[in-house]
Parts: structure tokens; sequence; C-alpha cells
């Protein structure tokens, strides 16, 4: 760990000059995304966690580490030896990264953070929380001590082609500016890559599993001005983004763009999605600023709700993957039938892209599959790769999930498949995990329901046994873009979105019995109207995803009546819908899947 | 009208002296409950309208009355002639109280309130919605002008025997304190007088309906202060407090105790349960206030859950109550079948208070009784006094929903009753009301889950026929005290409050076919540790209430199997407890209506 330990004190050199008592280093880049760029990851480069979050804070003596449970684990291992310590996030007892800063460090001091990377609402909490020490906004310190710091990489963009986002760019500004509805003349600044993709209708490949363009871009009532790297577009492109009223600039002028940019122009951003730099910058001149109105910012939650172009992309997309899907199921029980000794986890985990990498039109996986067998499937973010090979042999449960980027639409599908023999408690978990699952599937609800009030349709099922899942039961899925994508959710806890026709989200719930097994079940579902009358405007679900589910662990008694209806229908319509583009032996297999049970 | 019209005149002149634009009458007392005395009724008085929400706002030209959607109907036909208009609220296009006025009075006019009537919370928000307005607080301007105001009225109080709320005022007085956990000398002002009731162990008859004593209270760490009337203590009683740790003062000596009370004592209160007056008066003389962070305050919260003491009070309530539904039924059929053509919805009301009334123990109706035959069971608050006879005669559903004070507990229980046929339509609303309320009895669910992450197993079966209601699922009901007690409740909106072991909820689902029929099942339930295990500590609902439901329109094909096993057991339970208390005539016709349906 001499590494660490080196680069600590390089820090602590920097930290010394400034009389910074505490610099606080967080996951994030200054787009705000899931995912983030090498050349954006400091926190893993200082401190060597490679977990996707964690914030890690470094004082003259000690340095922290706050993470959540997913990756207690990890963090333990990958953190030995570094003198960091590891703060559990919402364990009682673990101090608040405020709480400990005002222990450590003495009253008047600093603390210094990059101005980039955190938000602007994330800088006013901050700032409260640690009152009365002062937030010192300190720019990329990385910079100078990171010697081999990877550049930021900008790779070839591509504009989505009409038919597929159903809705050009001009349209997309005025229905965003009409929500809005500011009346001043207004800029409006987006530094999240994915509202960007979908205003300007352009896809990348500059962040890991997410379609993206690294980029900001700012509108006005009538225009749009996209900063990216201009070598990222051919010609032909960058006259086609003028002709949608984008002027393509280059992604470094940003900053003194909002900071030149006629100061009677209102500034408009969602606080949570702008960094502390670019607000400051962007109100320097004298410019009022007024804080975007709408839970995720006003382009996040139109983008949340699909076109039919984007929904028919969807199931185009779904009709891809389940054939892989297929494909997959009937490779895995061949290699089990044959008794294989040397199937592992990480064989199966890129057997299924390979089979996706047989389609053109397949532009990547989603996220990183998972692929757990047994025990390793009672962790919820597990990876197969790089814990050695582990065999698929013998009893227990396999889960597999994984998703998929086609240009029409993106998938995230989980099954979890009987291996062997189960005990009668694996048989009942699971019964319960898939009637959670179908619940929430056949839910009809008043518009105006938000997602906290159908959570417990699932996890209820769950509950019953008790047993519980930590996570949400579901997230949005972007088209063509992240498979995490806001503002709706379905979770337990509040979030005031309500869910609208047109959005798609995934539907998940599961169970994990630590040391022993896990189950999730995952369909994508889609909202849309189901009748309006005298009572309101009634919603329902459509189920997109159409991959058979493993019938042999369920106990149909405790499945009940409605519960089987729905999913016998559910195998029914697979069957006519991948009948008819599966090979012969594919479909003889698909056709005792997809039975009924009765 | 010419009442309405001079007592509105009144008001304008005392407004013209003061040279206020608008004055605001709201509906509540100064102790912020549901139900008040005639004595505080000056929204009634002035306006001519009854209802029990509802407020009034004044100017020089014009008068408006914003009341909510079960009061549309009534106030219209109140209201008329009066020159007052009718605001509906949260219909579009009804401009709020202060955008309202905002429009009629000129800029730097004064609004005026009665400082004794707003709490310190909705204070705070009229005063922000009002800027640049500005708020002028009036003491009671309605002595002037009310020329024959009834008195306030102080009924003979009772000190609740220990045995019945299982806890003396001093141990409540430390769990208060406790959960509170403010280091400094404190002075906790309380105006709510069910939280004085629960706190002082004292009952009342001051208020309709509520058994409570017309009182204030302060409290520091080990002294509780009573402001009531001395009058409506024995010296008995008010040595019984006195040995409980409670000095008894009168009701008028309070503004001038808060105000004179040690300033070093930080002055504590919910803000929505403080009047302006009481919370300018505690701190006039320099001292801090802290408002009370827990919801619906300290003493709310500890209140809302019940003890062991309580809870078997309760089940002793359900079975004193549970005996007078089966007699009030039998006496509804042998009426029905003997074809009597002068049953009415009013005598039913009467009857079942007639039956109550045969037990010592009866302390009175917990609300007005509503029996609703037909389309009249389609107002959710329907009365039916003064609506003229409503015979029960002919085809439909008789809509009851009735409950009672004991000294042991409070009852609040509907029931719909098929009378002659019904339609198809009607079974199924039937059975997807009882649907819903059995399938929130079944939930069992994790530590820390909310009301509203429950409501929709209730909400969600009425969803299923494209049907909805708009009130909530669920309302905390108190032991001998309010039967709308917070703050826990199972409804679609967020409300932070997780459910808590011992607290009782009520459960009601309903169809409201307007015009046509309502349907509503209401038991009461209360929230019970289930299990314990390494996922964490589990809860589920233990019904109370005993009353047969009527099982004649239940279709069992969509009650489905285990909602269908609920109810035969429920039933069976039923005829276990209460066949040992009834006569032979009663038993028999207990042992046809809890029959197991198959």
């Amino acid at each position: 760990m001499k590494n660490i330990e080196e680069r600590l004190s390089g820090l602590r050199s920097c930290l010394k000059k400034d009389s910074i008592g505490a610099f606080i280093i967080p996951s994030s880049d200054p787009h705000f995304g899931e995912y983030i760029q090498k050349h954006f990851a400091c926190r893993e480069w200082l401190s060597g966690f490679t977990g996707s979050a964690g914030t890690l804070v470094v004082t003259e003596h000690r340095a922290a580490l706050w993470t959540d449970s997913r990756y207690f684990v990890q963090a333990r291992q990958e953190l030995q030896g570094s003198g960091i310590e590891l703060m559990k996030m919402r364990f009682a007892g673990t101090p608040t990264i405020a709480e400990w800063i005002k222990r450590e460090v003495g009253n008047g001091s600093l603390v210094g953070i990059d101005p980039m990377l955190f938000s602007k609402g994330e800088f006013e909490s901050l700032s409260a929380e640690l009152y009365p020490l002062k937030l010192s906004l300190k720019d990329d310190l990385f910079n100078e001590i990171w010697g081999e710091r990877p550049p930021v990489i900008f790779s070839p963009a591509t504009i989505q082609d009409i038919s597929l986002g159903g809705c050009d760019s001009k349209h997309k500004l005025n229905l965003v500016c009409q929500k809005l509805n500011i009346e001043n003349d207004l800029l409006y600044i987006l530094s999240s890559c994915d509202d960007i993709a979908w205003l300007c209708n352009i896809r990348g490949a500059d962040i890991p599993f997410n379609p993206l363009v690294l980029s900001y871009a700012a509108f006005t009532k009538d225009k749009i001005y996209l900063f990216a790297s201009r070598e990222a577009f051919s010609k032909d492109q960058a006259s086609n983004l003028k002709n949608s009223g984008i002027e393509l600039c280059n992604y470094n002028e940003f900053q003194e763009f909002i900071k030149e940019f006629n100061q009677d122009y209102v500034r408009v951003a969602p606080i949570d999605k702008i960094s502390v730099k670019i607000f400051n910058n962007s109100v320097s001149g004298g410019a009022t600023f007024i804080a975007d109105p709408i839970r995720g910012g006003v382009t996040g939650s139109l983008k949340a709700v699909k076109n039919s172009a984007e929904i028919e992309g969807f199931k185009k997309a779904m009709l891809y993957d389940a054939v892989a899907w297929v494909k997959f199921w009937i490779y895995l029980e061949e290699e089990l039938q044959r008794g294989s000794q040397n199937l592992t986890e990480e064989i199966l985990a890129n057997k299924i892209g390979e089979i996706r990498g047989e389609y053109s039109e397949y532009k990547g996986e989603s996220f990183s599959p998972i692929v757990a067998f047994g025990e390793n499937g009672a962790l919820p973010h597990y990876s197969p790769f790089g814990n050695g090979p582990v065999k698929v042999v013998g009893d227990g449960f396999l889960l597999v999930d994984t998703g998929a980027h086609y240009p029409f639409g993106t998938t995230d599908t989980t099954r979890t498949f009987a291996i062997g023999n189960l005990t009668q408690e694996q048989r009942k978990d699971y019964t319960l995990v898939l009637k959670g699952m179908i619940n929430l599937s056949m839910a009809r609800f008043i518009k105006g329901t938000r997602g906290a009030s159908l959570d417990f349709l699932a996890r209820g099922a769950v509950c019953s046994a008790a047993k519980i899942y930590t996570h949400g039961t579901g997230h949005g899925i972007g088209h063509n873009l992240c498979v995490h994508e806001g503002p709706q959710s379905i979770r337990m806890e509040e979030n005031p979105v309500a869910l609208e026709p047109g959005m798609v989200i995934s539907n998940e719930p599961a169970i994990y019995e630590e040391g022993s097994y896990g189950i999730r079940i995952e369909n994508t579902i889609l909202c849309k109207k189901w009748v309006e009358n005298k009572y309101g405007e009634f919603y329902e679900f459509e189920t997109l995803t159409i991959v058979p589910i493993d019938l042999t662990p369920v106990d149909k008694q405790l499945l009940g009546p409605e519960a089987t209806q729905w999913l016998n229908n559910y195998h029914s319509n697979i069957y006519e819908k991948l009948s008819v583009i599966l090979n012969q032996k594919e479909r003889d297999w698909l056709a005792v899947k997809t039975l009924n049970i009765d």
C-alpha cells in the first residue's frame, strides 16, 4: 500500500499549503451520472477502493472512507494496510462526514472540495451541516499530484435517427420550455450527459455502460448550445446538428460561455445537477438564477416519459434480448446435462454477451452483468469477474442479471434458475418473489399514484415470509440511455413523482439469504393508460420483457390463482411472440418452458 | 338572510375602525381539535354555514367561504341569499385564500386574524403567502359583535382510573421528556385537549363527541400545570391530581402563567398545535422557543402507541359494541321481515344509541352516526338527521357507520347491509371493498414501514374495478379520546410516521357510486409485533372489531381463496367470542351469520 501512502501524502502537502484542514473527495464527475471515466476516478486512485459509491475524507493525520452496505466487504479488503478507515454509512454509531470532520479539525479550519464535483444542492446542505466550518473551493488538485493521470477520452458520437427517438430536438426544446413555463429570457444549463443526449438526439461511448457523449449544454428558448468534442462529430453530423437548431461548441469552452452569455438571461438549472463551479460562473456577471422546480429537472422529467417510437423500440429490444436469453438458457441446460465440471459464473457472464454480439445492432451491455451461483446470489451487486473461477456445479440458484443497449432501446432482465435440487424454503422464497413481481405487474391505479404507493405490492409478498430486500423494487430505464434513470421509482421511500403513461420501470423484488442463496426476478414494465371514467383516469402496466421464467421452483398453491393466471398468460404471450423467430429446436424447447401450470 | 347581513356589517364596522382590509375567520378554536363548542363557532354564526370545515374571508365589499368537496352542496344551500360566495377548495381555478385577498385588497392593506385561532405554523405559512400584505392580530372581535354569544361551558371532569390508562401521569411525563431529549430546563406548552387528557389521565364532556376537558397545560421536567375549570374537579379529584404531580390552575390564568414563568426555561411546543397568541406570550419575556421536532408533538406520538391496559380496554369495548351491533342487525332484519314501511335512517341511527344506552358503561357516541340508504350512502359524510324521514324500503345498500366511547376504549365500525336485491355491479363492488379491507388486515411488514406503503393493499382492490375512494384508508383512534387521532395514518398521501406496535387504526376502503349507492366496510386494527429474525423486526395487524360482515353480496370467486380463508377465520372467531355472552336467539342468529363460505 506504499502507493496509497505516497498519494495521500502528496495531497496532504497541497492541503497544508492552502491551510485546508480536511478535504472531501466524492465519487462523482462534473456530470453527476452513475459511471465515470478513469480520468475522474480520483477517489479510487487516492484510496485504492474501486467501488462505485464512496466518499473519502483526508485530514492532516487521518483518512476515512464512507460507503454503503453493498461495499463493506470489498472496502475492508481494498483499504487494508492503507491506513484509511472504513465508515459504514447508515450504521448506528457511524458519524456523518460533517460530524466526523467537525470532531477532527479545529474551529476555523477550512474544508476543501473541488467545486466541479459537488452539485449546488450538495454544496448548500454540506455548508449547513459543517457550520461553523467554512468550505473552500479548490480547482482540481489532482492535476498536480496524479502523475500518470488518464486523459479525458472523447469517442466518436452518433446522431440518433428520428425514427428511433420519434421527436426532433426543436420539438423537444419546445416541450421543455413549455413545461418550464418561465416568462423571462432564459439560459438553461445542462450538465447531465443523458439529458443532453435525449435533448440533442445524440449518443456516444464516452462513459462505461452508458451510451453518452461527454458534454455540457445550454439552451435558450430557441437555440441549443452543445459543448462536446468537435472531433467526435463529422462535418455531416455537425451540419445535421445545426439543422436541428444545435450549435456545436468545444467541451472546454463551456465555462467561458456561461460567464459571458448575456446577463439579462435568467440562468436556470436543477440544483442537484449543476456543479458549484458552473453555478458560480453562470451568475458571476450578475445574472439571476432560478432553480428548475421540477423534480429531476425538466429535461429529465420529459425524457422519462417515452413516446410511441421509443416504446416500439423498447419492444424490439425485448424481442432481440429474449432470443438471446433463450439461447443462453439452452446453452446452460446443455452444459449442465452433459455434466460439465468447468462451467463458471464468468463463462456464463461472457456467454450472453457473445450471443448478443451476433446481432449487428447490439451496442453493448447496459451494466456489468451479474451471474451469481449459490451464496454469491445473496450479494445484490455481485460481480462474476475477478473472484477466481466460481463453478456452477451442484444444487442451488443461479441468478443472472444482465441488460443490453440497442439503438432502439435498452434492456435489464434478471432470471433465477434452479440448478439441481432445491430445499422447501428455496421453493417458497422463489414463489414469493415471483408472486411479488406479478402482483406489481397486475396493478391498476389512478392517475397521480406515486411509485411509493405501489412498492408494497411486490415487497409485501416477501415480507409475508418475514424476509426483506433492502433495495428499491423499481427504477426508471432509459431509451438507449442509462439503465438507471430518474425521476420516477418504485421504492418504499417517498418519491413525489407520480407514475405517468410512457414511463418504463424495472420490477425486481428479491430475497437474499446471506451465505446461502439469492433470488431476484426482474421484468421491465411500461406504465400505460387503462381506462377513463367519471372517477378519473386509470393506468396499468404492460410487461415488456418476454423472457421465460423458470417454473420448476414454483409452488402453485402459494402462488395463488390470480398470479398463476397472469403467469400462464405471460408465457403464452412469450411463445406466441418468440416461436416465429426461433429455430425448430429452440421453439420446441420454448414450448416446454412456457407450458401452462394449472 | 337579514341576520347574516347584519352580522357581516357589524364585523365590517370593526374592521373599518382598525383599518383592516380583509379578515379571515377559520373553523378552529384555540385547541385545534376536530370539534368545537358553540362559543367558538364564529364562522358558523357569521356565515350561516354549519359544516365542520370552512374558512370565511370578509372584505369591505365581499365575503367568500372556502370549503372542501364534502360540503359543496350544503354550503351552496346554506349560503344562499347571504351574499357570501362559495370557493371550492382544490378545484381548478379556485384561488387560494391568500391569492384572493391579494386580488381584493390594496397593497399595504392589513389582513386581520384572531391570534388564538391560528397556529404558529399556519401563521408562518400564511404570512409568507400573503407577502407583501401584513397580518394584523386582533383579539376576539366577536365578543363585541356577537350579541347572544353562548358562553364557554365547563362540565364536570373525571379522573381516569389507572387500571384503564395503565400508566400514571408521572410516568407519562418521564416518557415524554425522555423522548423529547432536550437538555435545557423547559416549559412544554400544550393546547390540544386530547394530549392533555392523555397526559393528565383526565376525561371530560366539554367538546361534542370528544370526551375532553377544555384545558391548557404546561409542564417542566418534573411538574405538570393543568389549566381547566377549577369547578370541574371535586376537592378529592384535585388532591388526586396533586398526588400525580399535577397542579390544577384556572383556565383563564394560562396566558399570564406562560408570560410570567421563569424565562430561563426554554419554551417547547409543536408549532401546529400552539396558537400565535400563546406562542407570542410564551416568549414575550425573552425566553427561547424550540419547536417540538416530533411529528404530531411528543405527547401525541406517545399517546398513539397504546399500552397493554389500553389495548385490553379496546378489546372490551369491541365486545360491548359487537353485542350492540348484533342486536341492531337483528332489529333491522325483523323490521324488514315484517314489512315495516316506516323504518327510516333516523330511527335506525337512534336505535343503535338506544341499544348501547343499556350499558351503564356507555359514555356516548364517538361521532355522529351515519346511516345512509341507497344513494345517500354515496355521500361519505352523510347525516341521517335533518333530511326529513328517509325510508329504508326496497332494494339497495344500507351503510351504517357508528362508534362509541366507553371508559375502557373507543370504537368506530362501518358495515354495509344488503337490503332486497342487488345488481351484479353492486355485488362486485361490495366484494372488492371487502377484499381491500381484508388485504390490509393480512399485511405483514418490516419495522419502519409507513402507512402510505400499505394504503394500496386496500385501495388497489377498488382501483381494479376502475373506481376510487378519495378519503384515506385508515386513521388513528384514541383510547376513550378522539375517534380521529394522529399522527399515524394509512393514506395515499405521504406521512412520514412509521407504524408501531400499539397503534390502533381504522381500515375502511369504500366505493361511492354517486346518485346510486355507497359501500364502506370498516374495522379497527391494532399494529403488533409478529416476528423478529436476522432480517429485522416484523409487524402485523390484529383486527379488534368483532362485528359480523354481511356475506350475502359476496362473490366468492372474486374474493379469492386467501381473503376467503381470512373471512372464515374472522367469523369463527366472532362466534367464539360473542356466543358465550349472547342469549339463545341471538346466538342462533349469529351462528348463521358467521357460517363459513367455501
